[in-house]
């Protein structure tokens, strides 16, 4: 159990953490206060079963810039802290299955050879199994008629079961559930197979991209971030990216391009005015996505409009699908926040990304690349990066230490990952 | 949060663990099982707000021997495992007050001068603290007029400050909580500052030394560990110390003195043919205590109802009083369980103690000593013992080890201490 990891902390840069020192001392010093209005929060508005967020720390602001509500990597989260993932695991199924559950089905994404995946399903099982429930896996892969195992580098195995229903009831063979973990972000449509089932599942299908946006996911982030700033009697921006989108977009046809342009401009201009007010000496840009989808092909970096008029034939194809293949039609434009942290050299660029199970906090990592800029995704396909387990648990702050301490900093981390969770909690309670 | 310490795990004398390893296979293969029981025993009693367990792995056997619903020692536990503490924390509070919590007090021991104590206080605060409440510490000290600063060894300090009452409402100075969290055995009495307060007290004053007895908990806890060796198909002796007790006792006027020379004889008796039954070449031995009260004068080891009758005059001075110098009036008569774990040389005796908040088991630590015969208490005063934090949260099997494989074994003690923190909750919901 013990960690194997040395201190991965990454260096920020300081000459522009003004901002951010203000907003890890006022967090540090409101502990209890924002721990009770979470606590509040959370009676009210019940988190999605689990989720991922990236942020981005540019030193002067920290802000999410995605939630992911089906996460993988947890193959990439410090072992240290597999217990707390584990009573994590037992509370969330004990407050939001609404049912008696031993038996648990997990149905994953349809990847068969995507390794990197594959362990991180194995690692969700394992974790599912020590808290003391039976698990399967359940696989929507539509050609697959018997049971599939795969053999994984870490020497163990992971057993594809064909997820079938009978009437209302999904199973696994001859394994009946009490409850389905969804691990498939639905990118590729509501499956039938998971439709209206006596037995829940958790996240809802309705929180799969087949009927979430990320423009949805901000507004309600924004709404929280006023709030919460408000609390604490600081500048909302310093924790919220801002963002604008747009409607039908057609890549290929250069349709609503007028749109998009329009709103680049507007948002670049949005973001100037928030660098000149801070003394922030960067060049503002901003990055442009769809609006529903995980990361994938639709995701580009822009300085002014000219940018998106620009693109080539080649970079419209990219920006016109996602991952699955898929038309985008609608993006978001988001203020682009930079990474002002490096692990190592100065080029190497880190960025945190936070887990949750239910409403708790239980650790993250690092993805750490060296040739990437800091106004990139690190996170897109054919990306090669690293990834360090962060060596904290995000939920021990250290009064006795400085604001930006290493438990501090990543309390902080915790502390926004948080309020992306309350944002995906809404979402949910607007499906029910 | 990184561990330093070496894996603590003793050795355990493997000559006498054939039927242990019966246990711990079992437990291990009904995982699922077990974890299944818990959560309906859980959802139909609630666990008291926290406790320790001494447990004793006699090889052969393994059971508890004594339940602390108000631990010490919270500073005997691994730091890694500090998050693991915070969560069962947030988790117990949040289902036990019964009502909106932002402020805390926790109301110690009167101890100023045990140094140790004062930091398991201090880390109990502090992990109050972290888990997102306000905390004071209000003391029941009587001449305590003015708060009172006691500085730590650790570099901390901690403020004493005096509990009182304005009506129905308890309050440190000007502080008023909305829940007090006792961490004070109540061997000297229910104190009337804590009567029928409008806040919450937990564990409620009921569960303090002053109304509980070990015996109607190890009834209960006879019942709990006779459904559950039922349910697994083992003898429940071997999770199970065999006990009696005496009506009144005057050990300095050697009354009720036949009562327990009876009973000291018969469960000797008992276990010697367990003993036979299993194979166990060891000489059976009884533990006799006050059947009220802390790890005190009042515990002495028995090998037959000689030994209770030659008990000189300062032995039974010694027998006859508790550690707040109560006489003690009855005694339980409990099964010496063998201590077969050592640690390094085969002289040194090492005794599990495992943490529990709420119904999350969050760690524990060895008791080991060097000086100490396998079939005494090492809890006792004026004992000098060296305490190794587990590096294991007892939460974690891995079923890809041996049963006796280091998360295993320690799992198998979180179950046990389970079991005896389940007795514990029926004797509160026998108060409620």
């Amino acid at each position: 159990m013990a960690t194997n990891f040395a201190h991965p902390v990454p260096h920020l840069t300081t000459a522009l953490s003004g901002p951010l020192h203000h907003i890890e001392s006022v967090i540090l010093e409101r502990q209890s206060q924002i721990e009770s209005w979470f606590r509040c929060q959370w009676r009210n508005t019940q988190a999605p079963f689990y989720a991922s967020v990236d942020l981005r720390n540019a030193g002067f602001k920290i802000a999410p810039v995605d939630t992911n509500l089906f996460p993988a990597g947890f193959n990439n989260l410090n072992p240290a802290f597999e217990a707390l993932c584990i009573q994590s695991i037992q509370t969330a199924i004990e407050t939001q299955a609404g049912t008696t559950v031993d038996r648990i089905v997990i149905v994953p994404e349809n990847h068969t050879r995507n390794m990197f995946y594959l362990e991180s399903v194995r690692v969700l099982r394992d974790l599912v199994e020590k808290a003391g429930y039976e698990v399967r896996i359940g696989s929507l892969i539509k050609d697959l008629e018997e049971p599939m195992t795969i053999a994984l580098e870490s020497g163990d195995s992971l057993e594809l079961i064909p997820l079938t229903r009978e009437g209302d009831t999904a199973r696994a063979g001859d394994f009946v559930p009490d409850l389905l973990i969804l691990n498939n972000d639905l990118s590729g449509g509501r499956p039938s197979v998971l439709e209206a089932l006596e037995q829940p599942v958790v996240p809802p299908l309705g929180l799969g991209w087949a009927n979430r946006s990320k423009s949805v996911h901000f507004g309600y982030y924004r709404e929280i971030a006023a709030e919460f700033a408000q609390n604490l009697d600081i500048d909302p921006w310093l924790i919220d990216p801002l963002f604008r989108n747009c409607g039908e977009i057609d890549f290929m046809k250069r349709e609503g391009g007028m749109c998009l342009q329009t709103n680049v401009d507007a948002l670049i201009k949005q973001i100037r005015a928030k660098y000149e007010e801070y003394g922030v000496d960067c060049k503002p840009f901003v990055i442009v996505k769809a609006d529903s989808g995980t990361y994938g092909m639709g995701v580009m970096t822009a300085h002014s409009a000219e940018d998106v008029l620009e693109l080539n034939r080649k970079e419209r194809t990219r920006m016109a699908t996602t991952k699955e293949g898929q038309k985008i039609s609608k993006v978001i434009i988001q203020e682009g926040v930079y990474t002002h942290e490096t692990w190592g050299d100065p080029d190497t660029v880190a960025e945190p990304v936070i887990y949750l199970i239910g409403n708790n906090v239980v650790g993250g990592f690092y993805r750490v690349h060296g040739q990437r800029a800091a106004n990139e995704n690190l996170n897109a396909p054919g990306m090669r990066f690293e990834r360090l387990a962060f060596d904290d648990c995000c939920i021990s702050p250290d009064k006795h230490q400085s604001p930006d301490a290493h438990p501090n900093r990543f309390y902080t981390y915790g502390v926004i990952a948080r309020l992306a969770q309350l944002a995906a909690a809404r979402e949910k309670a607007n499906l029910e």
